[in-house]
């Protein structure tokens, strides 16, 4: 059978053994064919074919319902529910999305956002079915990275102690979250990892004794493993424990599947897997760096060159910042979990003993930062602008309400293309101006990242750079100097006709649009979006022309908004028009992302034409 | 010694055993005294006077830094440092703090935001004085209502993991969190307290065997242990488990005190405390109705009579206005941990089917609250406002984004009054703004507030009902009707001569203000804060008159924004003058708040006076 003629779950469900480890097979060569072209999550997706498979074997799809953790893994399930065809458009504008979409198919039936949240609509969908009096069960697969997460904890702890709900965990283990796992929990896993040996011991025994002995004997062997360790938290919170089992062996799983389907309490499915099986360069790399990818040669393992010409992101960017900044002054880097995503690889290399790496878990990240800085500290916190939402409260209340110190790096701030709507970075400077004290600056290029770095550990406030998910010019082997700057704008081109302002990536289509209209604007560079340089804002009020502020954020609490107040205030009448982001926008590319909201180039000429 | 003569903790570290339990005896007295005529935080207090003395006793604060978890149990700490004179202001403006205050001690030197963060905040101290070469520890006390919070897991997590560091966190255990406790790690709790027989069998083998014979009598004991128990989930998370203990025996804290800070790793010392010890009415309180109380009558418990003449708390014609919606439609309530706070416990007892108390677990409420609507449940999720910050992420991405239709019942929205800057609602106006397809609605009266909860469950959008900390009136026995309404603003008060527009309790200060003037002022009541009213608010600026906007709300992206951005649009050139807040505000009753903020009355009639 062609993975294309797969149009739904039903048609893998009379397949012998035999055949669905062949259709592994295939589905891996697939995913790996088709991902070095379009790019996408690779590893996470490679470690959970047979989990996939044996899911849609064992359980009825849509009645019960699969909760995918954030939704990277979820490839397969996508090839079985009838999409195979559509992966040469992944992650693509008005493509196949690279997560759960409810728009796909009636087989995703949870849009998961952020990591940790599947216990969560685990809990939920059992609660809705049970006062419903709906059939059907529901199962989430959860990966060890994102069990660690407070969120999941808060849902395991309280899912198991329902008795009157049965749901099913599976936990995904690969021993590698995104990058590595940290905490004390990844240790207690590695213990029950080293538990095969039980495992296969009982299957072995199972085949060869009648029901009572092997009975008799799970009680025995479950008082010995009391004696020499410690019972196991999932136990405790209320769980029945499965495993560990080798998570990609097809048999062994559709075996515990079947099982924990007759089980009559909630269950915990501890399944050993290899990210990146089958594709041996992707499984074979410690770090992270299969875990999303862009199109790569499928022999070598190596991105499809581009031609970068002196280019590099501003992740780089500013991590290189960072560690030039060390000669001035030591700072310590807490990191949640995106050490790989942010470049700060080589910072952690060079200065192990100044970054530790927290997992996911941006709110402890958040309060440690906070009570690291109260205590002399100078701390970096990068986090995605899209993770900043998961700390809102311990910004607030830890860093922000008492006007602490602490450097925030907002990588992929603005559109993310091809992640989509729950990773767009769009509503950072909206979370930052709602809280008080917290200064948001966001640079043009590299001279400016590093002028920001240094002017931010030179003043006494939470301080924000925001920088974007594009290149900028960089040599690393000929970096910017650390300027001294004021927190002030800076006209990023002459002119009097108008005043059009922006920060960052928005000043480019700024310049372009006035290159196309002709109108002689004056571009101010609002490097620092909060506070307002008011005396570069009122004199340019004052020419008494039009103004217009474009921004790549969700448009409310923003700059335009803090301009239109200052406005009002000093008695000016000038007509002030804006472009921002007025609603949720989907994957594609950045410029897809600008399009679809309505603020790309061309309606960007169109506007200020009419203004 | 008088509570009053103590000016630092080193007035009690020479006293013996027997004078300081005479020392809490007086402090319990002093504290049912003194908080009966100020309100405050009273079971809490009651149950950690010795584990409060013990800390001091055997630490040196601030050397070695104290850390309480929110801080609503710290009033022994704050008369162990020389505040005892200050009780009498307590939660008053410019008085004593509920909480911890740098700015009152040298000995406070964490304060804490919301519940869950103090073990994030140990790590971050223990790392930063461990990167400073400073001595000293730190000491966390955590209630067993916060520890079940997802931020305290990773915290745990994180800091039981690195074997470099050792903290301390005394799991103060009174088996209520605020009301009661819930989860599965509550029954972990419970089991662990069972096991006070051998604490106190070892306690009195160890008196009178040797060294040698104890150490094996501990090692049997743990064998036993273990072949009829589990482990538990704090040695598995890297600790050393001490307890439990009775944290109401100061012999015993002192001398496990004095064995924690012995050990070379992390500890969690379970003290298991009785809630109200000391003032048997509190103590037998099972409800929580102790956690939080106003002035009252010590010898009965009752409240102070004030004569409420038909109020009723917006709280109370909330959970009514649920009530009898029951009869319109079914609804399901996810409750994080307010049941008492919010007034919910009436609906409860009637429906105990439609209410789920999910302790301090906003994130996990938030994202269960959108897998049950998106499975066709009606859910109704009561938050106070500030507490909406904990969940930013999932409110984002599992409701907003994917347009669910969840009711949002925003309780103590505004000013809080005397829980100060930690607990203020000030921030969910431009939180929920910042959302896409979010709903933000204020009831100006009981009628409306019922008006609006009929309204909210008959669209489709995620729908936010927002109320005050005030009373309206309301006659249980005879409630308002579910009236039709549109999602209209409406005429608060007729006029021409100005354009004056707010929402809830704003309205009354208008009018009062327009009395106080003499400005013949259009008041428009904006119960639907977003989306505007357009029509209205054209007709209203149509009058070409001065408008104004009053929000008590933190300034960034609320309804003044959004108005100008309108009236912008629609190149109306009206004067739009606003008052909002703008910074921390700090304790003291709504007036003062108002006061702090510059935005009552006075100041209202100041500025209106002169637009």
């Amino acid at each position: 059978m062609k993975l294309t003629d797969i149009k739904s779950p039903k048609d893998i469900q009379s397949m012998s053994i035999k055949e669905l480890e062949t259709l592994s097979a295939e589905i891996r060569h697939f995913l790996v064919d088709s991902i070095s072209k379009t790019g996408g999550h690779l590893a996470s997706n490679l470690g959970a074919v047979e989990l996939s498979i044996a899911l849609h074997y064992v359980f009825d799809s849509p009645n019960d319902q699969f909760i995918f953790d954030v939704g990277h893994q979820s490839y397969t399930h996508k090839i079985l529910t009838g999409r195979a065809d559509q992966f040469d458009t992944l992650r693509q504008h008005n493509g196949l999305s690279g997560y759960i979409n409810y728009k796909e198919s009636i087989h995703d039936v949870w849009e998961s956002g952020h990591a940790g949240t599947a216990v969560s609509a685990l809990h939920g969908i059992l609660k809705a079915k049970q006062l419903k009096g709906e059939s059907g069960t529901a199962i989430a697969l959860v990966g060890d990275g994102s069990i660690t997460s407070g969120m999941s904890f808060e849902a395991l702890n309280l899912l198991g102690s329902d008795h009157t709900l049965k749901g099913i965990v599976i936990l995904n283990d690969n021993n590698m979250s995104i990058s590595k796992n940290v905490g004390a929990l990844s240790k207690v896993l590695t213990a029950l990892r080293g538990n095969r040996f039980f495992m296969k011991l009982r299957n072995g025994i199972a085949k060869i004794m009648p029901n009572l002995i092997a009975r008799i004997y799970r009680r025995l062997k479950r008082a010995v493993k009391a004696l020499f360790q410690s019972g196991n938290i999932f136990e405790e919170l209320g769980y029945a424990y499965i495993g560990p089992i080798d998570g990609n062996d097809l048999k062994t799983v559709i075996k515990t599947l079947n099982q924990a389907k007759k089980m009559k309490k909630s269950v915990v499915i501890h399944a050993v897997t290899e990210k990146g099986k089958g594709y041996e360069i992707a499984a074979a790399d410690d770090n992270g760096k299969f875990h999303g990818v862009s199109s790569f040669d499928k022999n070598t393992g190596a991105p499809v060159k581009t031609n970068h010409n002196g280019m590099k992101s501003f992740s780089e960017v500013i991590s290189e910042a960072m560690i030039h900044y060390q000669k001035i002054e030591k700072t310590f880097v807490i990191m949640p979990a995106m050490l790989v995503g942010t470049k700060f690889e080589k910072f952690y290399q060079q200065f192990p003993d100044r970054l530790i790496d927290v997992g996911i878990a941006e709110e402890h990240a958040a309060t440690m930062a906070g009570a690291m800085a109260r205590n002399g500290v100078s701390v970096f916190l990068p986090l995605y602008a899209t993770f900043t939402q998961r700390a809102y409260d311990q910004i607030m209340n830890d860093i922000a309400r008492p006007d602490t110190k602490v450097i925030f790096g907002i990588d992929r701030a603005g559109f993310v293309g091809d992640d989509g709507s729950t990773h767009q970075g769009l509503f950072d400077v909206s979370i930052f101006h709602s809280m008080p004290n917290v200064v948001i600056t966001m640079p043009y290029d590299a001279q400016e990242a590093f002028n920001l770095i240094r002017y931010g550990y030179s003043q006494t406030h939470p301080f924000v750079i925001r920088y974007p998910r594009l290149e900028t010019h960089f040599d690393p082997a000929n970096p910017p100097k650390f300027e001294l700057i004021t927190p002030t704008w800076t006209v990023f081109s002459e002119g009097d006709e108008q005043v059009w302002i922006s920060y960052g990536p928005g000043l480019d289509l700024l310049l372009k649009a006035k290159q196309a209209i002709g109108i002689n604007a004056r571009i101010l560079n609002a490097r620092f979006i909060r506070p307002i340089d008011e005396v570069m804002l009122k004199e340019s009020l004052e020419l008494n022309t039009k103004v217009f502020v474009y921004e790549e954020a969700f448009g409310s609490g923003t700059l335009y908004h803090h301009i239109l107040e200052f406005a009002m205030k000093h008695q000016f009448v000038n007509k002030i028009g804006s472009m921002s982001v007025k609603d949720v926008i989907h994957h594609g590319t950045r410029e897809h992302n600008q399009k679809d909201a309505g603020i790309d180039l061309d309606h960007l000429i169109e506007t200020l034409k009419t203004l």
